[in-house]
């Protein structure tokens, strides 16, 4: 990464860690075979994909029958919703979320809308949280799925999960309830059974692993209609080749992230709580966005008044500092993010946002860039633009 | 493959090819970036994805906006026909196809079938030949979308799909194309004008590039409903991170198989042509699937009367020999192959099918290896089981 910015947009995507590669290496090379193949390059494959599988579902405390590899956090999303309310539409057509949640699950909900579904898009407060007796009041005799992130992609707001499945299930244990997990799956302790849902999406290049790979926890008994057919791999639930080496590598990451994880997050932790600490400090008319102190260990997201993000952003970029605005997704777009307007920001906050979210190659002399750094970027961005504190 | 068995299994699926991997390399290390995000590693990242669309589209002489990237050939098939359905559900309810198609199309046929749309599907020829007046004939006023593979991926049949929709455009321009080339695009020459289909199935994984990706040529103005929604990748029409390392590797397999396609088809066609005179001539009771002369130039099958496919496969792998009895996506599964019944077959001849497909890296002492063994271990097998010719 010589002469390339310093990357601070570990949230978008990760780097493949090396190790991970290189446990890839021999499928993308002389064990190439079709896991639906019976031969001896067949069999070879069926035995790399069976125990990433086994690994996966050790890992998040499952069954190996519990998981369906799909082609990232998107799909995952996707085939959990639209799977999930296909099955159960005899019962009822309702379905609650949040406001702030990943589009691969809010234009989703919109699609399924247009077909007939009623949603409700739960509010939450100005830290991003989701109350889960809110959820449980939100519940209809009509309603089928709750689906609830288990921590915000912008802001990095960890959801109280595991207290939003006790209030749903102690009033109707029969409906189902997703978490989109792809921010949290690596990054902090993800455990299916002590969390208590039914379906959990995760995606491996958002932990060291290879893009279009990603996973679908699905609780035993839960029914799902596959959104692909076609050969019926994945146990009918998810057709087309299983895409072997991918497969490995997300597994031998989440291994890898698992175990680091522990040093990792108090590591990562320092680094943000030095970093907002700093940048609050430094530069005027700053806010930090997302909850104080119940968010990912690697997530800073600040807002600048009198700031315009993508301006900022490649003002960044061109001072040796990559970072995103928010989602990696929405850019491109000038709209203000959903989540932050979601948490009260005024149009004039929402707007001049920036996500610094670290990772595994982060070092301290990264973050103490950015310190010194940010606020003259800022300042001349205000200066530009007539802007007073 | 020192001490592994000759692969003959190419149809299934293909090593990737050195090259393609080299060229892969850079995105799965330094170049990691997210192409959604706006700075450096971003933009780095989605130059890569759209120079491959445009050297996918200039290959299959279409337009780089008419490419939409999918998780491979079944997704593609899947998003071809749910999509045009969806789109078009207020104009008519009919689909017309075959009984040969790959399970991507039967099975999601059967699915929208569920969903209360109409299918016909049209029986094939002995050679599982498809004919144009025969589509035409079956045309209904409710009619929106045709669905005809362009080669058989168990029997190698090509059909004539240029004619097909020329039959089907001159009476009702209207209606859709889709034809699944993931047999043909790389080994045959695949020109999307020159065919003239609305929408074309393929899957990199088929031609020395990365299982996990493919795509599906979309003409301008065909309207599709997405069926994975989210970011809004792709022009909106498949969202989820891109998977560049791989879309980049698909690009070059695709290159690299058109630029070597001339010299290979006919290395290829004399290595079918004698394995199969060969194999006719030296065992009795045999016969040749699917059409002797309009076929891919690597694929060969076989019926052989009283053998069991799945018993045959396991001793010619345990003779060095990987080879498959039909598609790879049903193999463990009894049934004989729907392909082969759908051609006239009895059952007793359709269970003793064997596909042998050459590739890349088939030698011609692969196919005298193959020439040799495989009379004596038809005739053990026979005598086994008490068959007498």
């Amino acid at each position: 990464m010589n002469d390339k910015p310093v990357y601070l947009d570990y949230a978008a995507t990760t780097p493949l860690d090396p190790r991970v590669l290189e446990a890839m290496m021999p499928y993308l090379t002389e064990k190439f075979g079709n896991p639906n193949s019976i031969h001896t390059y067949g069999r070879e494959a069926r035995r790399a994909v069976d125990e990433a599988r086994e690994k996966i579902s050790q890992l998040l405390n499952c069954q190996p029958s519990e998981i369906v590899f799909t082609s990232g956090g998107t799909e995952s999303d996707n085939l959990a919703l639209r799977g999930v309310v296909e099955a159960y539409r005899q019962k009822g057509n309702h379905i609650i979320t949040t406001a702030i949640e990943h589009h691969a699950v809010l234009h989703t909900c919109k699609a399924l809308e247009e077909k007939g579904f009623e949603v409700t898009y739960l509010p939450v407060d100005e830290h991003g949280l989701v109350y889960p007796e809110q959820v449980a009041e939100a519940i209809r005799e009509k309603t089928i799925l709750v689906s609830v992130m288990h921590a915000n992609n912008e802001i990095g707001t960890i959801e109280p999960i595991e207290d939003i499945v006790k209030a749903v299930k102690e009033r109707r244990p029969d409906i189902l309830i997703h978490t989109d997990a792809v921010q949290t799956v690596g990054h902090i302790p993800v455990d299916v059974q002590k969390l208590g849902v039914d379906l959990l999406s995760f995606s491996a290049h958002k932990f060291y692993g290879p893009k279009g790979i990603g996973g679908l926890f699905v609780r035993r008994g839960v029914k799902l209609v596959p959104q692909i057919t076609g050969g019926g791999q994945e146990r009918n639930r998810r057709s087309g080749t299983e895409n072997v080496a991918s497969i490995l590598g997300a597994a031998k990451a989440l291994e890898i992230s698992i175990e680091e994880m522990p040093k990792e997050m108090t590591r990562l932790q320092k680094l943000r709580d030095d970093l907002i600490a700093e940048v609050l400090k430094r530069i005027p008319d700053s806010r930090l966005n997302g909850h104080p102190s119940q968010r990912l260990p690697h997530n800073a997201n600040f807002s600048f008044r009198g700031i315009e993000g993508e301006t900022l952003l490649l003002q960044l970029d061109m001072n040796g500092i990559a970072a995103s605005s928010g989602s990696a997704c929405s850019s491109g777009s000038l709209e203000p993010s959903h989540v932050l307007l979601a948490l009260g920001l005024s149009y004039e906050w929402a707007i001049g946002s920036l996500r610094l979210t670290m990772g595994r190659f982060t070092t301290y002399e990264d973050i103490l860039k950015v310190i010194e750094l940010l606020p003259s970027i800022v300042e001349k961005l205000r200066a530009l633009t007539g802007f007073t504190v």
